[in-house]
């Protein structure tokens, strides 16, 4: 164990840290979060009683003002999307039920209609999205198509005789399925089809479809199912929707990338249909954003459940004693919960990282139109990359997490069934974890080109191949750096460089990710030299491929955590984060050390000091583990374990203590000096 | 990939080697839970009803004469552990809640009275048992003593002038929690108490106890409380236990091991009361078997419905082509699901193995008194392993299979989340995995001795420290094994050696464990030799003993799999369970590959190549995928998940196919000719 131990960590000082710029929307949202409105259930109620509830609870939500940050304030919204994200991210603590039933609304069915359609769809529609007077659905994935959306199969066929669209649903496979606020509530759909004019197929286009009436029938030829019981999210009410020849104007079409004139010619700035496609899903890039950094959130409560658990309960202890020993002072417990709490505060800080950048370039300007397209490529692969590795983290960790309780763990009221169970699909939707690592791959083999996008994701392989080599290793300073690499970290030399020295732990993180990805580039271009199948060369690379993007990732993550550190001048707190930065990089090390011993570029005596120096580091933080999750500041009322909760109950604040009207986000923005629009 | 591909895999036959010797019996727990008494409900019922439901059905299965079988002919049973621990895992293909509420009933609470009581209340109960007239708990948790049981706090007193005992619950973490059929249905429990006779604790007794009425109301003294929702299970009434002077009479005591005179004068055959503890606890071993047999069962439901889905659903494609790929056919779908599928039929024979010889010690004589105790030592150290590596593997397992279901897989109509949720506690109860590990590990460092079992859990360090060296290293075989695998495996000969080559997969397996225990012992000598607290040298050894017994393990399942190759004379099963086998044994190589090279058990080439062979096995099992699924021969009826049944539904036995009456197991106890009790 290093000598210098830490002496004390300050959670206060730590949570200031972590809250940072939009401290003031945490401290809204977890205000408004504890009052007696959202109060959790003793039981979960059954599923209508929960629809109806978390409904309810999303219309409280909205007359917070908090969803209309997310929208430009000539629309009536706060144009503060980092904000938003953030306040997002905290609402993760709370019910994930009602959080996706925000995110479908505000984030999906409001983000489509603020960044595929134009002026006239704002005007008409996004502030009736923010106060949820208009339930909306994102109707993506089809029954059929659920990863492959380029081929979804409804269709819209401009009808030129009515001047309008007619939509429908060819197949059973081409149901809309497993879509939000769809079997209950919505009123209104935005629905990718794929769009025909004068025969002609343009692709995946979206229109504004209304899906029922004011009595809240289905509409006409509109065909509505209920998805019934899911593994979690019970409050969010999942359904199937099928169009018999609906008919729609010339409006619905989300024209910002593509209109039908009234003549009905087909127009769009973008020539080729790959590129159109996926530069209309880049701007959903929120989503993304969003469903990682509720991961993190949920990944932070269940974490602070079992640290808390494994600091107070007792187990074994020596013989001649009546007293037990806490489970937090076994190392094997250490060893399952700190180095996920290591990793999980990397990504609190990646995540942070790639909500500034989505604000930067999304943010109060609203549009984001003139930033070069390649900076919007590269905030999609972060956004992609991230999501992926922070939601995996999420479901091995609250599972840890829930087994590292024992039985306790498995009882309702400690919530760790919850959060498995609600998280879970996080995996899945807004982009399957395997195919976004592939995305992320191929933005890197390309070196971000956009060229890849006009082709389908087979035929990307052949251009992959003819790209990526060059791409890889002669990017500007590739060679270089590689050679530098190879130099310093030869494990002839590796006696002299220190284990917890950052930059060796950095050199390390980016010669693996070179390394693989120029591998990668050379398989993919060997193969498709030797004349094969362009399937079946990718499909021989696939796992290469990614790899390659968990090592890009986790390079990144770990970048992200050094400047976190470097941010700070507190020194008590740059001590603390370089422990949990070492922690960090050491077991992602470990993890993947394997690798390192079969590319030579570390030894096996190095390897297993790297194990040890991981056990080290969990007995240095062991002390601080309690202080370590009341920093990432979930309210107890939110937290509602009894298990993690001094005395086992929690205090939720009650109506009279703040007054009986809900804090509004815009006193909070008016609080800071900032112009918030009337 | 090799050249002799496999050709054809032929399900039937393949499912009827997996049956093995009990499959009539496996036929009729099929035949009966796919009755239309076993129905699935469409939707979960709410709690009260599922409870009640659960209940109904234990007693129709009781009906078949299923729990009989547990239980020795002279009272009412049959005498056949082995075929109810096999029935119990096919039942384990149905509703899990069902399963747990039977094991609870027949398996814990039966085997209680069965292994711990005499002959007094073997009479009196197990009949009762067997038929559910008398449902009964099995309450040794508790509150604050979940793991560490050996310090539960309730007490049992011995009251001289009354005759019998009192039952107190000095605290509220003395409470039974967590405790099943106590909720609902439980009229008696076997209760864990610390014996006090004349001023003097005795350690840990079981005691019968009433703990309700005729009219189900709680039985004077005692309190029960309900435990509530859980993260699944929730068939199952879950309660919690406290006694305040609750008395029972002398016949209370199950005295196998201990009894209290008239005289009130305490004697044992077991002297050491830590032994005497353990050997209560090691009659109970069968609880440990089911719960592992039950994690197999669930994984393969698990698997058949992922890897019917994978070869079914189609997603991506070449671009200029109308059909779209199985998920099967892509490497990393390939890779996510073959490698568990190879090691749930390890886990298979293994468990067929562990069943065998608790059926040989246990089995129809009923008491196994005979046996050497080392045999029971053996397997219980066998017991504790499967169960921890098996459900494990379930949890894992079940989740990979619902991440690549996708959206389907969260949709509780596939079951998944059915699976998963139930599942999670096998990890937890009937002891805590990392807790079992500990115990294989100590069983490996004493050489299976009895010693260790006199000590509490770490004072045991000191006695292991004592022991280990000598036991491991110097065991009878050990030099020898250790000198010759050292010539077989340096690197610099392993071109020599093929991949696929058995022995010398079997001879890493075994270097590892070797090497590993060894190297446990002997840090646990050099920390103790130094004088230091036997706790922190324990400690600081735990990762590197639960890596000695998963290493133990992994060895024992390869061995188990090897045997059933060599049991069947096929060549055609012998083909496709050759791979299946290479498949395990390198996917746990590929694991494990970063500590063979920092051992210098293998080159940097040769880990790169089993990745590689990894592959190509999957390649080459891929088109076989479903019929090696189909082999677990779950009857569709059972599985239920429209993703993996032609057409999206299963047909259910009516009851007009099979007759009106129940089949019961003693018909075919007399078909194969045995003679059945009358």
């Amino acid at each position: 164990m290093p000598d210098d131990g830490l002496t004390s960590v300050d959670a206060v000082a730590l949570r200031r840290f972590l809250d940072g710029d939009n401290a003031l929307v945490r401290a809204h949202v977890r205000a408004v979060l504890a009052r007696p409105e959202f109060a959790k259930p003793a039981a979960a109620p059954p599923t209508d009683r929960y629809r109806e509830q978390v409904t309810e609870r999303a219309r409280t939500l909205a007359a917070t003002g908090g969803p209309a940050l997310l929208f430009p304030p000539e629309f009536g919204g706060l144009g503060r999307v980092g904000a938003a994200i953030t306040a997002f991210e905290t609402l993760a603590h709370s019910d994930l039920s009602l959080l996706v039933k925000c995110g479908v609304q505000f984030g999906l069915f409001g983000g489509a209609v603020h960044h595929l359609g134009t002026r006239k769809h704002h005007e008409a529609y996004l502030a009736k999205i923010a106060s949820l007077e208009l339930p909306g659905c994102f109707a993506m994935s089809e029954t059929g198509h659920g990863s492959n959306v380029q081929r979804v199969e409804t269709t819209a066929t401009w009808d030129g005789d009515a001047g309008g669209f007619v939509i429908e649903t060819p197949s059973e496979s081409a149901r809309k399925d497993y879509i939000g606020n769809a079997a209950r509530d919505g009123r209104m759909a935005a629905v990718f089809c794929q769009l025909l004019v004068g025969e002609i197929s343009r692709g995946v286009h979206a229109l504004l479809v209304p899906i029922r009436g004011e009595d809240g029938s289905p509409a006409n030829g509109v065909e509505i199912a209920d998805c019934g019981e899911k593994l979690g999210l019970n409050g969010v009410d999942n359904g199937r929707l099928a169009f018999h020849g609906v008919r729609v104007d010339r409006d619905a079409l989300l024209d910002r990338y593509a209109e039908v004139t009234e003549d009905g010619e087909y127009r769009s700035p973008i020539e080729n249909e790959n590129r159109r496609f996926f530069t209309m899903l880049g701007t959903l890039v929120q989503g993304r954003v969003s469903v990682g950094g509720a991961a993190i959130s949920a990944t932070k409560s269940a974490l602070t459940i079992a640290i808390r658990h494994g600091a107070r309960r007792r187990q074994f202890g020596p013989p001649d004693s009546d007293s037990e020993l806490a489970l937090l002072d076994f190392r094997v417990h250490q060893r399952r919960l700190l180095p996920p709490l290591a990793m999980t505060y990397a990504l609190h800080f990646a995540q942070h990282g790639v909500v500034a950048e989505l604000d930067r370039i999304f943010g109060s300007l609203g549009e984001g139109e003139d930033e070069a397209e390649r900076d919007r490529r590269e905030l999609e692969t972060r956004a992609a990359g991230l999501k992926a590795i922070a939601t995996w983290h999420a479901t091995e960790t609250i599972q840890t997490c829930r087994e590292a309780c024992g039985g306790a763990g498995y009882m309702s009221q400690n919530r760790l069934g919850e959060l498995k169970a609600d998280t879970d699909v996080f995996t899945t939707f807004e982009g399957d974890n395997t195919i976004l690592l592939q995305l992320v791959a191929k933005s890197l083999l390309t070196g971000y080109r956009g060229e890849f996008e006009e082709l389908g994701p087979v035929a990307t392989a052949g251009f992959v191949a003819s790209q990526a080599w060059e791409t890889v290793v002669e990017r500007s300073a590739g060679r270089e750096l590689i050679q530098r690499l190879t130099d310093d970290l030869v494990p002839g030399r590796e006696r002299d460089q220190d284990l917890l020295d950052r930059e060796y732990q950095l050199g390390l993180f980016r010669w693996r990710e070179e390394h693989v990805l120029s591998g990668a580039a050379r398989r993919l271009r060997r193969g498709l030299g030797n004349g094969a199948d362009p399937f079946a060369v990718f499909n021989d690379c696939q796992d290469h491929v990614l790899v390659a993007a968990r090592a890009h990732v986790h390079r990144e993550i770990l970048e992200s955590f050094c400047q976190a550190v470097d941010r700070t001048d507190d020194d008590a707190l740059v001590d603390v984060l370089d422990r949990l930065c070492d922690l960090y990089a050491l077991s992602e090390l470990e993890r993947e050390r394997a690798w390192f011993q079969e590319h030579g570029r570390i030894s096996s005596t190095r390897a297993k000091m790297v194990t040890r120096t991981v056990n080290d580091l969990c007995a240095e933080l062991r002390p601080h583990a309690e202080e370590l999750v009341d920093a990432f500041g979930i309210p107890d009322a939110l937290l509602a374990a009894p298990i993690a909760l001094p005395g086992g109950e929690a205090s939720r604040t009650s109506s009279a203590d703040l007054g009986d009207e809900l804090p509004d986000v815009r006193a909070i923005l008016e609080e800071v000096g900032e112009k918030v629009p009337s």
